[in-house]
C-alpha cells in the first residue's frame, strides 16, 4: 500500500522542471500542482494494471517506471521508460474509462500523482493548462513515434549505436557513457530481449565499443556512426 | 503544385465529424475551421517532407495519407495510414521548426489543411480549442501505442488476425471484410513487408480465411481468434 502525501517543497521544485507545468504562470503551475499528492513506490511495485479504473496520471519525481502491454499468451511488450521529469497518462484525461497499459516501478522511485477529477475541473476554469498538457502529449506522441519508426526501421546493434550516439559524452574520436539504469532496462527501451541486447553489443565489438557494467566505451565514434 | 481553395460547405460538413473538432461550441468550430483551407493531391505526390519547414497541420477529407520516416539507408519506415476523419502534425503547434515525419497521398485525396501561425494565435484567445485538439492528440498517442505494442508483440499473422477481427462484419460464426484500400497499404499500417503479409494470409488459409483482391472472408471465427 502506498501513502500520499502533500508534495513538499523540494518536491514542487523537480516538478517546476518537467514538461508539463512548462509554459504556466507560476499561479497555474500552482493550481495544477495542488491536483497532485506524492507517492513512493519500491522497486518492482505496480503503479496500476492495464484496464483498471483510470484515477490519476503521474510524473516521475526519481526513479524509473515502465510502461507495457500484456499479450494474449502472457507475452509483455514494452511501451515505454518513463525516467525522473516525464509524465505519463495525461491521455486518459478526456476520454477513456480505463488504462491503456500497467506501470511497474523499475527502481524505489517517488512519483507526483495527479487526480484527474481535480485536474478536468481545473480545465474547466484554466483552459490555458491544457496547452501544456497538449505540449506533453506531443512530446510523448514524438518519441512514440521515434520508437516505432526505429523498431520498424532498425536492426538491434542500429538500436543500441543509436542510444549510444545520443546519449554519450564525446572525448575526441572516443566517448563514454555511464548509463542511468541496468543494461536489462535498456534492452526494455529499445523493444530487444536481453539476449538480443548482448549480441548487439557483441556486434558493437567491431565499431569499438566495450561494455563494463554500467560503463560503456566508445573509442571510435564514427565507426558506431556507420553501423 | 496544389491550389489551396477555401473549404466548401460539404467539405466543412465532413470536417466537422472530425475528432479534431469534437466537443467544440458551433462558434469555436467556425473559428478554427477559418484557419484550414482545401487542398487536392493525387495518387503519390508528397505532401511534405520530414525536417521541412512545418507550416500546417492536415486532416484528410477523402482518400489516404501515409506518414513515414526515412533511416539512413534510405530504407522507409511506416508510421501512421491517415483516413478519412483523421488528422496529423498538431504536435507541431507548440514545438518543432520542421515535420518530423514525410507525408504522401496514397490516393486522390482531399484535405483540409490548417495554417499552424493561425491555431497558434486562435489558442491564444480561445484556448478552449486547445482542449480539442488534446483529444486528438491523446488518440493518436494511444494508436501509435497499440501499433508499437502490437509489433512488439504480434506475429505477423497475429497482426493480420487482429486487424480483421476488428475491422469486419460478422455473421454468425463467419465474417467478411472488404478492404478501403489496398493490400499494400494494409501491409504498410501494420508494419509488414508487402511479401510477409503475403505469408501472413497463407497461414492465416487454416483458419479459414480466403483473400479475392481487396474481400476477405473468414469462415471460423473462433479458429481466428486462436491465432
Amino acid at each position: 500500500m502506498t501513502t500520499a502525501l502533500k508534495l513538499s517543497g523540494a518536491q514542487k521544485a523537480m516538478l517546476g522542471k518537467a514538461l508539463i507545468v512548462s509554459g504556466l504562470s507560476r499561479d497555474e503551475r500552482e493550481a495544477l500542482m495542488s491536483c497532485a499528492t506524492a507517492v513512493r513506490y519500491q522497486i518492482h511495485d505496480t503503479l496500476f494494471h492495464e484496464h483498471g479504473e483510470a484515477r490519476y496520471f503521474y510524473c516521475v519525481l526519481s526513479g524509473y517506471v515502465r510502461l507495457y502491454r500484456l499479450g494474449n499468451d502472457n507475452r509483455e511488450a514494452d511501451i515505454r521508460i518513463c525516467e525522473p521529469g516525464e509524465s505519463f497518462g495525461e491521455c486518459l484525461l478526456l476520454d477513456g474509462n480505463g488504462y491503456n497499459y500497467s506501470a511497474q516501478a523499475m527502481e524505489q522511485s517517488m512519483l507526483a500523482r495527479f487526480d484527474l477529477d481535480k485536474v478536468r475541473a481545473l480545465l474547466d476554469e484554466r483552459p490555458r493548462i491544457g496547452i501544456a498538457i497538449m505540449r506533453a502529449l506531443s512530446q510523448h506522441l514524438l518519441s512514440t513515434i521515434d520508437c516505432l519508426a526505429s523498431d520498424r526501421m532498425r536492426t538491434a546493434p542500429q538500436r543500441v549505436a543509436s542510444y549510444l550516439l545520443t546519449h554519450s559524452t564525446q572525448q575526441g574520436a572516443a566517448a563514454s557513457l555511464r548509463l542511468p539504469f541496468q543494461k536489462s532496462l535498456l534492452a526494455r527501451k529499445l523493444g530487444l530481449a536481453p539476449e538480443a541486447l548482448s549480441r548487439a553489443f557483441s556486434a558493437l565489438r567491431e565499431a569499438g565499443v566495450t561494455v563494463s557494467g554500467r560503463l560503456i566505451e566508445i573509442n571510435n565514434l564514427d565507426a558506431l556512426k556507420g553501423v
